[in-house]
């Protein structure tokens, strides 16, 4: 079935692609306004891109051309913090997702604790089970000014906690962290049922093809 | 725990960036080099970025300044497809990301077939139960000439494939397409173990707090 993005309408090509690519890691981003509120939203427009140097982007969206208040934030201020999502947050992290304006505090909507960041101003959350202090490189617009869009926002990531047990002998535990995703619509999946692949070492890829296995189920 | 990314060596903070943010999407890219030597390689730093124009953005790395075939191929080309992949694709995947010159052809080694794609001329991995074909619009240095790195493509989703049922009624269905995602290390998930969680609709974030509903386990 093929199917042309551009035909379809917002609503069911935003459905489309969130449909199609996940699971999507959740950036649970603390930033703070001018004048010291502080605002905490999740985003599913999130990944690593590059280790040296630590690099994420995070893609914040618009509405008809008025930019939420983590873009206005992120762009003023040059910092945020990546927060986290453990299954155990999950409901506090959509509960801060409503569309208010900036003179709400999600933090309070979503029930948890800011505590101070080592190298940034934007508190990180002390329920999370991680969190990435980060510092903006650059912002590119994706779209068309006054349209409904997303920012990309490229940053350094300059500090990492990590709770307790979480990273020991240089590997991050998956069981301590128990970090959920996003999907289509309204799912989410947790990262409970998981399965390791080596990658391949061997230099003669007839040999991987050889013992490239198919799952038994 | 604090931890300075920047104070760990490159294998330790690659470990703890890629353990921490998860789970992330699997890009299957597919791109044809110059002369028309086919390319399979599977990524992880891959995300959807915006909805209007439709935008991903994948993240292929190079090591030691010497670029991935991916990177060449997209570069030279402008166009590449995104295959996404299943669990019962997930060996194949993975079969197909050794280090290897472009004188390999991982579709043989994956063990996948090549199906004409609509409007780029990479082509689509026939057994994805979904593709995305993209066109490039942009392409960003995340780190210093002549380092391992990574390279930021960023690209317009021209055309969706999605395998039969898999988009119905304008929403996608996660069990026809059974993604998987990357975790740290060697570890890989699934998406079968899901929950539904609506975003708040109310205009009243008290009324949020109050309804916010805390899992049960």
């Amino acid at each position: 079935m093929a199917i042309d993005p551009l035909g379809l309408g917002r609503r069911e090509r935003h459905s489309l692609l969130n449909g199609m690519v996940g699971p999507r890691p959740i950036a649970w981003v603390s930033s703070l306004a001018s004048d010291g509120a502080p605002n905490l939203a999740p985003f599913s427009f999130f990944n690593v891109f590059a280790i040296d140097p630590p690099t994420i982007a995070i893609g914040p969206g618009s509405r008809r051309g008025v930019n939420k208040d983590t873009i206005v934030n992120v762009r003023a201020s040059g910092e945020f913090v990546v927060n986290l999502v453990s299954r155990e947050l999950a409901e506090r992290a959509n509960a801060s997702s409503g569309e208010w304006g900036p003179e709400v505090d999600e933090w309070e909507v979503a029930g948890v604790t800011p505590v101070a960041s080592d190298l940034v101003a934007p508190p990180r959350v002390l329920e999370s089970p991680g969190a990435l202090e980060c510092r903006v490189r650059q912002v590119i617009e994706l779209g068309e000014a006054g349209r409904s869009t997303n920012s990309l926002i490229i940053a350094w990531v300059v500090r990492a906690h990590v709770v307790e047990g979480g990273f020991e002998a240089g590997l991050v535990d998956s069981d301590v962290l128990d970090l959920v995703g996003r999907m289509g619509g309204d799912e989410w999946c947790t990262t409970r049922d998981r399965f390791a692949l080596r990658r391949p070492s061997s230099d003669d890829p007839a040999e991987v093809a050889a013992e490239r296995v198919r799952p038994s189920s």
